[in-house]
């Protein structure tokens, strides 16, 4: 049984840790929160991994504790600047560490489906739309961001955001990227393909955030696998 | 059997005359293409219906047609201005008369039933969505101008044609209009309800314009049993 | 304001509660359930409408509550027997009342268009598909079937659930019902007509069960404003 | 310029006929049908690459061509029986050869994205879904059927074609296929990767037979700046 340190207890810590007792090939060593966590710097035992979604405040606790028992980490935790990352990707000096910003598997084989898409067929006019709730203040999505750069790579086509008027005939190398707002859509993206006479349409529709847990959960039985490094969640997955 | 006479020998004309000699219910009278348009002035036989799908410059010809003979009238001819409508409407004093630049069933039925959803549905937000080939110049089409009228009949509502950046929460009365452009594709629209935790979503999916000619045809069909009059195409159908 | 008694206290009880104090158009008056079920004889104050989603040995109870104070009943209670329903239609008679089992006002909206467009596509081919999570155990879906007796509701179609092999063309009076199931998705529908070159795809998609809650506090909000009665959902709210 | 020799003029061959003539970097220097077929033997010139859509009888006229002037082949012709399929293998060894019955891109590319997803993705349920017109004999479709070995490729998974009645909870290792008849439809499939409060769906939408053509043409232009070999489609396009 692989053994699991979460840290982080709030909203995504939670569901990790829900996800790590019900799975029956690991075991949970531990849960550190605000009111614990001085314990990762001596008291906390060794674990094969340690999934980390919790702040960014706690960095230099969770650097010691990789540093004193080698356990590999997943890490999830936002806001870090460039130097806090810098330290991240440094632990994979001693333990296998990988970070994310966004764990669903789902949407990580549809960035790398789209890439291939794009690759395999070229001249065909590439759209994507993403659907979101209401209350959501940004477009496009994040996610609809890692799309466009997996189907743009080398940045060579024009990005659009709406179409209205006289706009004149599609050119070639244009993207059109369409953001629908509405009720309480947890997220649904989509990347289309349209040749003469044929569309290849790749689809990912999240019902809920718990994907993002399970995507940190299933990342961790890989990474206990590797070898010190510092992995990309693709690199790892598949 | 119902008598047709087929007025234009366009493409559409062409359809049409191929659709009208296939329906066992329907008989082809004649074919009024410009070489033989003075037919229509004096020897072309009485017909139950005609369809015409010819040019502008055929109106008199056409006005003579039906006030000689009484003949039903399908106009699907385009590019009439205020006072060639007039006249077209007036042809309904004298026979049943429909004119409409859209003759497909199905976005006839959608259209229809978009209006009645957003009545059903107060409070959901509205997102329409068209997909076209990349030869198409302006945006959004005009069907999807029909369905936004529809669902939006009183202009409430402000309309988008694009989101990007940090555009804040959607406002209730707003509709998203989103025109995608790609490959050879010949119609497809979407109206999605967005509601809690729900959504409706009204699709219709042309993949060819001889849905047009179709539609020109069942409207023939109904248009011969009634009074003499100027009807709509979805009073007319439904 | 309008006062509403909720009467139960399960899961969708809970919902049900909730809705309504978030709602500043109705006033909670009080809420059922097992421990306080006997206050409906005598206690509990006047409501302007009852949203029972309790349990079908409450029944008498409801009854004595309803014939006492004359409120509107929304009745969401399943596994009433026909004498037991009789009963609840003839609450009717005291005050405006609606049962369904299904107050998914998307559900109902779908199944009232794809009614319509049976009608105003005749010809056309349909085909229902509906996908819920692999742990549902029957198929198709009591809703696929509502759709299905809304779209064909002569009974002149013949259903077939599944083709695999030399099943020949495909009948004109032939309805095909296609079952999905995957992963924890909470309910997907789609009506398909298809003509000659076009489709209208019609789909409800639900992605929690707090809709049935919320259209029944819907259903309440109307049901007061009626005269009594029995009433269909769709009846009550288009 | 790729000089291109066509084979074959009927619905197929007339079709590639018009691609390579409309593409500026290819060059027609012939088209063989019935009447001149013997020009193959010794009159045709070279041509870098031939694209064969013609009939089995034609195979000895074939392979002497390529045997004698050493152009590629792009094979499309169907109905060889196993001997005459070794001999257009053994042409591999003259000069690149490709064979497949079906050329669409777009179909190659859903088949390879579909076969990644089931590896990167699993435990999620898969269901195909296919729709066609409402003439097709046969269900389900031989691209659904290649999809399904493409998801399923070591057939592990029963695979089920209907579900109705009390069916219970889906097994694991269960792949619904589902054939959706109707209308004219030339064409959509779709593989659904149902996850946890997830899912992947990839899907291929043609909208005529064009794209077979368009396919061989795009193989041709591959297959000259390949060694001699008989090669498979995808192998050549990705």
């Amino acid at each position: 049984m692989t053994k699991v340190l979460v840290i982080g207890d709030g909203r995504m810590g939670t569901i990790i840790r829900e996800l790590v007792e019900a799975d029956e090939s690991l075991e949970l060593t531990g849960v550190i929160g605000i009111d614990n966590k001085d314990e990762l710097a001596d008291v906390t035992p060794t674990a094969d991994v340690a999934i980390d979604f919790s702040h960014k405040s706690m960095l230099d606790l969770v650097e010691a504790y990789v540093n004193r028992t080698g356990a590999a980490l997943v890490s999830g935790t936002t806001g870090y600047d460039e130097a806090e990352m810098g330290r991240i990707r440094a632990l994979g000096e001693k333990a296998p560490v990988i970070y994310s910003a966004n764990y669903s598997l789902g949407v990580a084989v549809l960035r790398r489906l789209a890439a291939e898409a794009a690759k395999a067929l070229p001249g065909f006019d590439i759209e994507i739309v993403e659907t979101h709730h209401n209350q959501k203040v940004d477009a496009p999505s994040g996610t609809a961001k890692l799309l466009l750069s997996a189907v743009n790579p080398d940045d060579e086509c024009d990005v659009v955001y709406g179409r209205e008027g006289m706009c004149g005939k599609r050119p070639a190398r244009e993207i059109g990227v369409h953001a629908l707002r509405g009720g309480t859509v947890a997220g649904t993206h989509t990347v289309h393909f349209f040749g003469e006479d044929e569309e290849v349409a790749l689809t990912h529709r999240a019902t809920s955030r718990r994907i993002f847990a399970s995507g940190a959960v299933a990342a961790a039985k890989k990474l206990v696998e590797r070898e010190p490094g510092f992995y990309g969640f693709d690199e790892l997955m598949f």
